[in-house]
């Protein structure tokens, strides 16, 4: 961990913590039941050493971002929403909280008082109320780069996204996720970047 | 882990961090040879997260000290012992670093130039190096009570002990280690206190 | 792990597996959303290191027991029993499968074609499906132990329970579950069985 | 695990147990000063998982070989050794272990009662006692595929390798060890598979 940290203080890349489940062989991907103290645990656990490591590189943490299942469930259930960003801001009340856009995490940080980002996915098909396609059914994905490329750019534009069943709904883009386990995640993201630059969509760290 | 944490800070109690090896089936206490980079990560991240739940509690963290094996191979091995010192005054110069007396731990806080604690252990024999008596052999333990107040009193009054071989070998007692699972600890420590009060022996947190 | 084996085989004691979620912080006790195949590999995995200590101290597994939520959420969700059923047979299907009495776990094993027992609870009070009562409410458990003692001999010699609404509901009692972690565990081990025994209950394992 | 054990049942490939240190971070990698009831545990706990797996799928547990740092260790330490070809011997007496050429292993093995297969290294340096260069040298490794190749081959023919310093010594190789996680494994794995075809030596599963 301290070797991603330094190179990521020296490039001046913002940090962001991913806090999940204790759930190794599952990668924190599979919901758990546990409790509101629970879940408060584990962000402040987590946020706290990657803290312990960047405070040794010089850096300082910038926002976080729930992990896998964590994140999904918090997405939909104010009150896990609730208590991860009351974590956040027990740890440090500049953070900012980064959730899925129009999502329970959003309106959570809201109440809690802290900063928020509205995440989009490039490549996720979206459902009517502002969730997402679960991984489950078949048209979660989006296979087209050039799709998921025009999709963003109409997110950050027109702030709306269409939905699986073609309706039309309203999204804000404060930040984007892109996957980077796929072998053509790094192809995609100079595409993206070049598009969105191309269209003068400035990229910037979220604020 | 926030509970003890929140009753400490409210107690004023004074908090330290206690890392040691990934070893959860061992309880730290086994010897593994990890590399230098590998125990300072350990330091960090374990301390790192402790300090996560301090803050959100409103307290301080005082000192370090490492856990089981990972103190007693850096009691005798000044490489392992300067490594973990570099990882305390990385996170936070102020810590203390808490090794055992005479140790490669106190000499490596003084190369680094934090502040150290020497601890004396009230129920161990020692040997002539000022190491204790391996828990392997039979008189690595002192059971009664009366002589390990005795030699407390002795190591804080006279600067000095009598090692298992009836020799009299110099040390310094900043801090003195009580084990907590034994079922008669509190008795013991209460015992001590009173022992240690009636020689006009004043308590405090290491500064 | 090996010595209890090797006493149990030595004393003659029937031997079952109790295997739950990797959720080694929760002690399986928290519901966790795995795929069918996942919670197969999990029981194989764990009745085989069993197996394994057993074979060693010359000992045979008689029967297997899902732990914690693991047994829970299979006593309620059939494709779960199943899975879990399944997995016990392809291990030996001569195992016996243990489970909630009246729920899906018998059911399960019926299907699939091994052997159950059916489990009650001497200090939990049950609702009109056979189910527990849940851990979250008041009157989950029951606290005075002479009527867990009566309760349990109806349960036997009846094959009827009261329910928490006082409605009498049929139930079958195989082999009664008894907790091991209450201080007054022993005690209440030894009542119940000298009451069972004045009623001219037999006590076999299970077959 | 079972989908692996799956196919090497189908394709009738023989199948063995790596068990090693409960040290997930360091991937076992690391010398842990364990005991020998604990070494003997650790081996019954993953033979007996993985025989589970094995026996669902029709298949049968054909040899062991200690993984990492426990191999490394046992190669040098006879006591170890001994355990652990007490552990292979207890859980079935059928059973091949798999140790370094000429170590403590092979010598445990035959002292224990059990098959043992030794086992060379196609891309390693020796040492005058029959040991490995270890990795922390530079010249731990043999990059040209070629010279490994030749060196095997006369392993396989001579019975003989040249150590580092170039002393010739007396080896037998039973087994031969390619690790897997190269990205030019497969290629060098139908290379040197070729070569021994070529001077007519047979490739059989060790018996």
């Amino acid at each position: 961990m301290g070797k991603t940290v330094a190179l990521a203080v020296e490039k001046g890349i913002t940090i962001g913590a991913h806090p999940g489940f204790p759930d190794l062989s599952g990668f924190g991907r599979r919901n758990m039941q546990v409790s509101l103290e629970e879940a408060k645990a584990y962000m402040i656990y987590q946020i706290g050493a990657l803290q312990g490591f960047i405070k040794v590189h010089g850096g300082k943490l910038h926002h976080v971002k729930p992990h896998g299942a964590l994140y999904n469930m918090a997405a939909k259930d104010y009150s896990l929403a609730k208590a991860l960003a009351e974590a956040v801001k027990a740890v440090d009340n500049e953070l900012i909280f980064v959730g899925l856009a129009n999502s329970m995490m959003i309106k959570a940080a809201e109440e809690v008082g802290i900063k928020s980002a509205q995440e989009v996915f490039a490549d996720r098909n979206y459902q009517e109320d502002g969730s997402l396609v679960p991984r489950s059914l078949p048209n979660a994905m989006i296979h087209d780069d050039q799709i998921c490329v025009d999709r963003v750019i109409k997110m950050v534009k027109e702030e709306s996204v269409m939905t699986v069943n073609q309706e039309k709904i309203n999204i804000k883009a404060d930040t984007i996720c892109l996957h980077g386990d796929h072998p053509s995640a790094l192809l995609f993201a100079k595409k993206l970047h070049r598009a969105l630059l191309e269209e003068n969509i400035k990229l910037n760290s979220v604020t």
